[in-house]
């Protein structure tokens, strides 16, 4: 993947580095304690997986209509620095493994050149009745050249 | 109605001012300035509202079944005090009216005599495609002695 | 106001009709009746109001150094159509009323052309305690214009 | 620990196999693909952990007026089976290790006898400006009970 593809300005861009999603951060994604909830990661994450998917060419709404979708198979997390209210984060999600029905993905949130939280996310794919299926080969081509780049 | 009809200990239970579900506040409801977020209460009133329809009959996992949805089409809220972590609120649920495809609900969330929120919230029933559905007459003859009531 | 004042592209943009923010819907937004779950609007709102806010010159951040925050006091929201997974949405806000310790904001949530939905909000400033206070002058002197631009 | 200590019906049991809250999932827990959201578990986690926190006697309330939270250092997450929109779970968190500045609690969601997620959750306390604390010695006699106990 050479230089930056990006979309219509709200799915973020695929650098060499992988996909960067700008996140800010608001009252939403705070609590009590005056930082942002550990469990808003996991949604910040989950965007970046889904901008990332989107950039790639891969449509969750077609799987859809297949009855397929992407599950969270295994989740690491690793919180290192809090985040705060107004907060611009990046989220940079860069695919690590594909098999033929799993994908690693590492992704961390940043604060500029600060990493503040890092996770390893393992997804699978599952069809009707929750069965885990195979990735179709579209799917496959189009993540396959991201993997070999990392 | 009279007397109270409990669930599972879990639903709350059904009392002659209307359905009361206990509800605790954590992390995830609050937010940075150190009080429950305002669209957490949103949260807690459907919880109310499902909780509610549990207690009287209504399962909306069977109306699913049948490709029928409640959704929200109008919702006033008033804020009038604020909740903290920790906090043990009561979501008051009572209905106050009922026609042939909308029904409205006036909720409270209290904590101990206080109303800190109130709101008064018209569900209607959607079907395939999002077209607006009349109430099953099942579901109506579940509903109405609880107006009637009020 | 003339023209369109954006900011770092990712807090929508100031324009005659109002503040316009761009707002994907992810997995996190929707429910299992397959279109978006209606309290995520209200944080789609609140979004909406917290970008205006910025891009109007009025720091929370800095207002929370003085222990004063934005709550919302009355809100009333208008659900005419759905949202589904992987909509771009547009949330308008525009300024409509201020007093001496109150906004009113109308807010709505559009797809295209189309209005899925419409909010009044009534915000007020609330200081240690949670007590009303009125607004700075600094923070009233930069909201003005946007109201009697409308 | 001998029995079943409860709370006040809203805070869940400990049992001898650990802390046991119930969970009902409603409509904001689930998503599009008609299961539950991953991030969901997440904030189940947790309310199981301030509820056992809670049956344990330790406040966090009283910790936030010393300047004290309590944040998630670390958290590993397994996903084998999907829940759903009207479920009543089980939220078991199992204290597993207690030094001076950490725990880890092992924590699953059943539905019945079956396991949908586990987790392995490491929580360390922060003081002001989000610096490692050690436990106060009144909440490691309060907690180290339960690890000797697993």
């Amino acid at each position: 993947m050479a230089g930056a593809v990006s979309g219509d300005g709200v799915a973020g861009e695929l650098t060499p580095e992988g996909h960067v999603l700008p996140v800010r951060v608001y009252h939403e994604d705070t609590d009590f304690t005056g930082v942002v909830y550990h469990g808003s990661f996991v949604r910040f994450f989950e965007r970046g997986r889904s901008d990332f998917l989107r950039l790639a060419g891969v449509s969750m709404t077609a799987l859809d209509r297949d009855g397929l979708h992407f599950v969270v198979a295994e989740m690491a997390l690793k919180f290192r620095r809090a985040a705060v209210f107004d907060d611009l984060l990046k989220i940079v999600t860069t695919p690590a493994e594909l098999t033929a029905a799993r994908a690693v993905l590492r992704q961390t949130a940043r604060r500029g050149a600060e990493t503040l939280v890092s996770a390893e996310v393992t997804v699978a794919l599952v069809g009707s009745g929750g069965r885990p299926a195979r990735f179709p080969s579209s799917v496959s081509a189009l993540l396959r050249p991201f993997v070999t780049a990392g």
